[in-house]
């Protein structure tokens, strides 16, 4: 964490001084904003929270809602999104307030007795390495907390103004400025008091499964019929089950059952299988109670006794992946649309799943931090509009990915288990043939499933070679390094905020020390005085080096052979109002035994490697230290000079 | 972190639910209260935070300041002072705030160059494995910012009346409660407005050095007269120094100086060796100015720069070690008390050092955090109020050695650097011996070197070999674990909060599992069902089971091969409204190399070992697992039967 730098400031560093003008007015929506975002789910907040930032962006965002949620239906988070929260500068508060999902335990029918349930096998449920971050458990609306505190103390105070319902939206494509018109109703005590009409340059939905946005801009959801009802339960329960503070998939003659562990140490989510659906029945003609979806939990785990003395929430559901072809109003095919769009929809709005791969909430966080920057980008001047194409471009083919998965999976978790010669029935899902699924999919359930295809923001892989562990698409995995001013052990990624910024990861290569003969050096000096160096092309006169992108330096070298104070200008930068030098540019490889950043992400040791890393911390690009022109070419693709 | 044991509650579970009738009325003070605490520094804030978590005890705190600290004095954080905000729950706030000191290097003069100065070495600040937690640096306001936020969501809601200066204070042994009557002015804009009256059961002074409650008790700082000048100043500062992130101790032919960086990445500390002072003189009679001061930084730094930016706060002090003989007004000689106290001191207000140990601070909260579980023992009736005569008799001998430790170190560092055959001048410190010595006293300086002598709280070491790393009289010093019920990782000394409970960790023995027959099953049917059982002897009934004795078992399996649903039920007990299982209470070693807690803290294999740990995180004692009369006795010497 850095601050202070503009003068000493005394009291919590996170609260950040506010913009002008920037004071919260619950009572009245503003005529005109740069953006407005329907719905203050974890999608909607996520993309505020980050526009939040930008004292020169003026957001709204609007939830139907009166106030924040105080019991959420999403749990799982997803060591991705924690390596998002960090961005966000809060996943120390996640970490210490959630449950940790440690290991995995599958039960089936117990092969002599087929009618009790046995143990048949663990796994470690995040595989050593694939992230810094675990994979845990909070409530919904803690995270919406944490998101809504962060808000208040942005430069721009951003606050949610509830009881708003959206109503219509209006594109007027010849307008000169904030082209989208919107209004809603307000709200009071559930009844309708009066309308307001909000201008806005761009509109995002983020209203749910039955988006109101989405509605009014012609889109649908397409995909499966839900044939299968399922309950899910937190409850406070006395339980002699060994596992109920492990994950654990149950598979019994009963039918099925989930157990996830949630925060504070006693609470427990249970999702339990209800009955097969007819083919046009809906669940909620069903009528189930909480009590059957307590005697079904019960049935399952027999012979283990489980007496439920509290459930906060309960609910009941049907299983189905739909989604929408895109998320935009850009019209036209795909990857070659009409129009740069105006209106967005994201998280649920644009795609629905189970709740078993736990990816519901994580999967919409991460449509908006993929959308966030590039609003932003685009409404500073910094990118031409084309930018925003990208969005649905991105993230709908990766959400048809998870809906792939998320069916093969939840099918197999409504399937009974299979019993083969010692059990009965026949028929049915392999428990180890699950079990294995499972753990083949790891990756895709921590969030890192998503591979974003070659586009103006994402290069092609032709020099892969030179960082094998960073790959192009993907988000930028970290690794522990050394930071050499004074030698703080670092994850190297968490220099990556949620503010804006490309990093620039410049790996040197044999050359070493950022000599002017060295790659590293050459691209140093590239950078600070070349006509066409992106960086004095895209950054303003005036503002911080490394205000557009944050060029970072890891060498070979022990942190005690290297001198933060000999290196170039752009590595030991002068900023801020009293120009004060920044130490925090230059790393080393951590000394512990196989620690070295450039062997766990196998760097070219000869020629280093330059991975450019995008706002939102997926990978950009992997370029030699000495591609100049190549860098320059792929900046010049989509951004605009001061 | 464990919540909703009494039923699900939404929002931020470190809120706790307000005791009836907790309001804080800053207008008015209390008439009557159990602890009256003068000063809200950090010895006084943390006794307050301490104290505000017990609803039975009614706490006030005093401040002659009109409001909170906005820039503190204080700013090095020793490791065992960041396990202690462990316990107080918000590490990982100062963790990420701080910051940390990872190597210290020392200057010298220059071989060649006697005139410039040189770098002669390196040394890791904390050795590998003394703590679980960093050296870090952070501005005492913020430590104060941390504890105010803990007290305002503590159950009493408890927080600091400004603005009230201490008068007078009268104890009348004869008063059937309360026997102490307090008189306080009531300040506005500096101006005595008023005199209110408080009558306490027990008043603690932390008022600093000057303290009027010493004043009052007729006791006396004894020590050193200072005789050297001292500046310190906290700068934004733009140099080419290579170590201003680096806690770094530099000797100069021009006199000595300390670099502390400071939190936020730019801001750093400099304490500046000034003028050596006559005998009676005093340094405020010099009239140093911060010209002077930043002047002299620049010479002891030639040939290296130093443009100063920004001072947000200087000083200039006199190095002296003074020490109050005792820190209640018990009278009497050390060891046999005349009466139990009433009236305490603590922190500066006992003893008073240099800066240069970073101990000021440290020092003092360790002396409240010791003060503040006897007080609330002996309010709750757990404890006969002599239990409150142990915290002079720990608390002075240890600060004594401190004092000592302190004025050889704050010698060395005022003295100049020897420079032998190669350079001028004779005579001096050593500058090799200087780094010898440094390293020599890490554990000191990391705030381990408190070593409390055997006392009706403090067990002999008759069985210190079954655990040898966990010495009687020292902090428990925690090692990794893997909770049992769920995998985590976790770290086992981090169970013990602040909540005035003792710890009992029962380290199984080779009878492995907690069978009737084994050590760690006989303790538990002993604790749980003999009637001179300490748990039941001292619990009151109704009381959740591990209320005052909070018993944790380690094995010496693997997690895999153990299950908390057969442990004896003090290992998993039923708690609360709902009686809900505890899942927390068994653990695992760790299985990583040479992380196995029973080889880290030399666990006998064999016997198994029970180390008692006080509510200060302090051992009080290790016995066999099947010592139950002594484990009796030793509780009974100071406890109050229910």
């Amino acid at each position: 964490m850095q601050f202070h730098l503009n003068g000493f400031r005394p009291g919590d560093p996170l609260i950040l001084d506010a913009a002008p003008g920037s004071t919260h007015d619950a009572a009245t929506l503003p005529a005109e904003v740069d953006v407005l975002i329907v719905g203050s789910g974890p999608a909607g907040l996520t993309l505020a929270a980050q526009l939040a930032g930008f004292d020169g962006i003026r957001t709204c965002i609007v939830e139907q809602k009166e106030g924040p949620l105080q019991l959420g239906q999403a749990d799982g988070i997803a060591c991705r999104t924690m390596e998002m929260f960090e961005a966000f500068n809060f996943s120390e508060k996640v970490l210490k307030e959630a449950c940790w999902i440690n290991e995995v335990t599958f039960w089936k029918p117990d092969a002599a007795q087929p009618e009790l349930i046995q143990r048949h096998g663990r796994v470690q449920d995040t595989e050593d390495g694939l992230s810094e971050f675990p994979h845990v458990v909070l409530n919904q609306a803690r995270v919406h907390d944490f998101y809504l505190e962060l808000m208040r103390n942005s430069p721009t105070r951003l606050e949610p103004h509830y009881a708003r319902r959206f109503l219509s939206l209006d594109v007027d494509a010849s307008a000169a400025d904030h082209p989208v018109t919107v209004r809603l109703e307000r709200l009071q005590g559930g009844q309708v008091v009066g309308v307001e009409t909000v201008r806005a340059r761009y509109v995002v939905g983020c209203d749910g499964a039955r988006s109101a946005v989405r509605k009014a801009m012609g889109l649908q959801l397409v995909g499966d019929s839900a044939n299968h009802a399922w309950g899910v339960m937190d409850v406070l329960a006395v339980t002699d089950f060994p596992d109920i503070r492990f994950k654990s998939a149950v598979q019994s003659l009963h039918g099925n059952l989930m157990v996830i562990p949630r925060e504070g140490g006693y609470l427990v989510r249970l999702y339990v299988e209800m009955d097969k659906l007819a083919e046009d029945e809906r669940v909620a003609n069903r009528n189930i109670s909480l009590e059957q979806l307590i005697a079904a939990a019960q049935r399952i785990l027999h012979p283990f006794k489980l007496e439920v003395k509290e459930v906060p929430w309960w609910s009941v559901y049907e299983i189905g992946q739909r989604i929408c072809d895109r998320y935009d109003d850009a019209a036209g095919t795909g990857d070659t649309p009409a129009q740069t769009p105006r209106v967005f929809i994201a998280g649920d709005a644009c795609h629905t799943h189970s709740p078993k791969a736990g990816q519901g909430m994580n999967f919409s966080m991460q449509d908006t931090f993929n959308l966030g920057w590039k609003l932003a980008a685009v409404l500073k001047g910094q990118a031409a509009p084309g930018l925003l194409n990208t969005y649905s471009q991105e993230r709908q083919p990766v959400a048809q990915e998870l809906i792939d998965f998320d069916r093969e999976w939840a099918k197999m978790f409504s399937d009974r288990a299979r019993q083969g010669a010692d059990g009965l029935p026949e028929g049915g899902v392999d428990p180890a043939e699950f079990k294995r699924y499972f753990e083949q999919h790891g990756r895709f359930t921590a969030g890192m499933g998503t591979h974003y295809r070659p586009s103006i923001i994402c290069g092609d892989a032709g020099h892969q070679h030179l960082a094998r562990g960073f790959v192009v698409g993907t988000r930028f995995h970290s690794a522990p390094v050394v930071r050499v001013s004074d030698a703080r052990p670092v994850h190297l990624g968490h220099a990556g905020k949620a503010d804006g910024r490309w990093r620039l990861y410049a790996f040197a290569g044999a050359g070493g020390v950022a000599s002017a003969e060295s790659g590293l050096g050459g691209l140093c000096r590239y950078l600070e005085t070349a006509p066409d160096s992106p960086l004095r092309r895209f950054t303003r006169p005036g503002d911080d080096l490394d205000s557009v992108f944050d060029l970072r330096a890891i060498f070979q070298q022990p942190h005690q052979g290297l001198d933060v104070t000999s290196m170039p200008t752009l590595l030991f930068p002068r900023k801020g109002r009293l120009a004060l030098h920044d130490y925090e540019k230059v790393f080393s490889p951590d000394p512990k035994p196989g620690m070295d950043v450039f062997d766990l992400r196998g760097i070219h040791r000869e020629s280093g490697a330059l991975v450019v890393v995008r706002p939102d911390q997926y990978i950009a690009h992997v370029l030699p230290l000495e591609a100049h022109a190549e860098l320059a070419a792929f900046f010049n693709a989509f951004m605009t000079p001061v």
